[in-house]
């Protein structure tokens, strides 16, 4: 299994915080050695760190942690190979072109036969099973709308139905993004926080750091993040049930 | 005007030297304040970094600079803006997939009249002309040739005669890549040097660097790199004319 970390925000802001728990759990409290990734959004472009090498030992992974990096959606990946080589080009996020929007993915699970996926307009570049769904949901939903649809609601809905589908391939935890939108799907496992004021103080569960949110924070912040597991032991997530779709928008969950 | 550099070699090799040299002319001794990004091949995957920031102030490119990043394939491009503002999306370089490969692009120059281009497969995320060029040229050869030509020396002549278009529109220099061959195209500016055994040392002309490249490679290593304008002032680098296309393959320049 991998770990997925997502932020949704509606002012740019700095992930360091969740990103240090997560990194403990890249070869330092997890058993996910396997390489690992992160998306940043600012504005319409993105900024994207890949690495092959356990974050818990990696260079870039410290860059990412010193440096604040503010951004109103993240997506991040730690994995555990399973299908596909430890190598960069299968590393989560994957990210390819849509509607003038750079889309971005990362995958927790295991899928069988990906192969009778077909695709389009899209094709992978490494070999995991992960890309390659990637590359089919993201080329349906470019076949179902050669344009982006007025109402946006209609790409949750389209979205969620095939990630459904997928479902049924095995197990499908996932991360989405135009930058606008995060998508996020629970097969199995994935939780989440917004945070807003009044702000408090949150303790890493996999790390000795405790954060006062209301010293980093003004009072209109909407901050929320969903990960694979609660970060936090001082906190309530909410825990999302299968074949559920969870829209965050500017911090915000869509109903 | 942008600075471009480029790099082809036939084993991972370190850019540092030749980057801390182009380094120096975003903001240090050159113009470009207006932003920089490097892609590096590895494998078929690539990592890419930008930085809205000049490069000489910022701390991705002191990254960059000094952990050994070894790659065969390098774009890389220092920007002062002309068209589009300054801002992530529209730092070079740029990157879409086709054939289920990455494909590279930085720019220098500024083209008019880009709007009659139509565009097809790929959508700007940004609003550069250079972006827009990109999106355009590589729908041309996916329309051609929806699936990658056996023969490869096809892409280059079809390659090639776009370029000679796009000059047509005003100053066109780029550096392209799909993480196998690098395509240099000089409309009015670009010179190259391919370095082998015996290696000697080389003296960067924007900073008071040296290199022994005896010390940093084997007998069998070779090595290209081209440039806007030649990075050392003790070697002799090649002048392109406008209109050449240069293409390097494992650091050797095809005829």
């Amino acid at each position: 299994m991998c770990e997925l970390l997502g932020m949704s925000a509606n002012v740019p802001t700095d992930i360091c915080f969740s990103f240090t728990g997560l990194m403990q759990r890249g070869g330092g409290c997890g058993p996910h050695r396997d390489g690992w990734g992160i998306t940043f959004y600012v504005g319409k472009g993105c900024r994207s760190f890949h690495d092959p090498q356990p974050s818990a030992n990696s260079e870039v992974a410290r860059l990412v942690q010193r440096h604040s990096m503010k951004s109103h959606i993240v997506i991040s990946h730690i994995r555990q190979a399973n299908v596909g080589n430890t190598s960069l080009e299968n590393t989560h996020p994957f990210q390819r072109e849509l509607w003038g929007q750079h889309w971005t993915f990362a995958h927790n699970g295991q899928l069988t036969d990906t192969s009778s996926l077909t695709l389009s307009h899209y094709l992978p570049v490494g070999d995991t099973d992960s890309e390659h769904v990637f590359c089919w949901l993201l080329g349906e939903l470019r076949t179902a709308f050669p344009k982006p649809p007025l109402d946006a609601s209609v790409v949750r809905y389209f979205l969620q139905q095939r990630c459904q589908f997928l479902k049924t391939l095995g197990v499908f935890n996932m991360l989405l993004s135009d930058g606008e939108y995060l998508y996020c799907f629970c097969s199995t496992k994935l939780s989440w926080i917004t945070r807003r004021a009044p702000f408090g103080e949150a303790c890493l569960s996999d790390a000795d750091v405790n954060v006062d949110f209301g010293q980093e924070t003004t009072p209109n912040d909407i901050v929320s993040v969903v990960a694979t597991e609660p970060l936090t032991d001082n906190e309530t997530w909410h825990t999302l049930r299968p074949g559920d779709m969870l829209v965050l928008h500017k911090g915000v969950a869509l109903n």
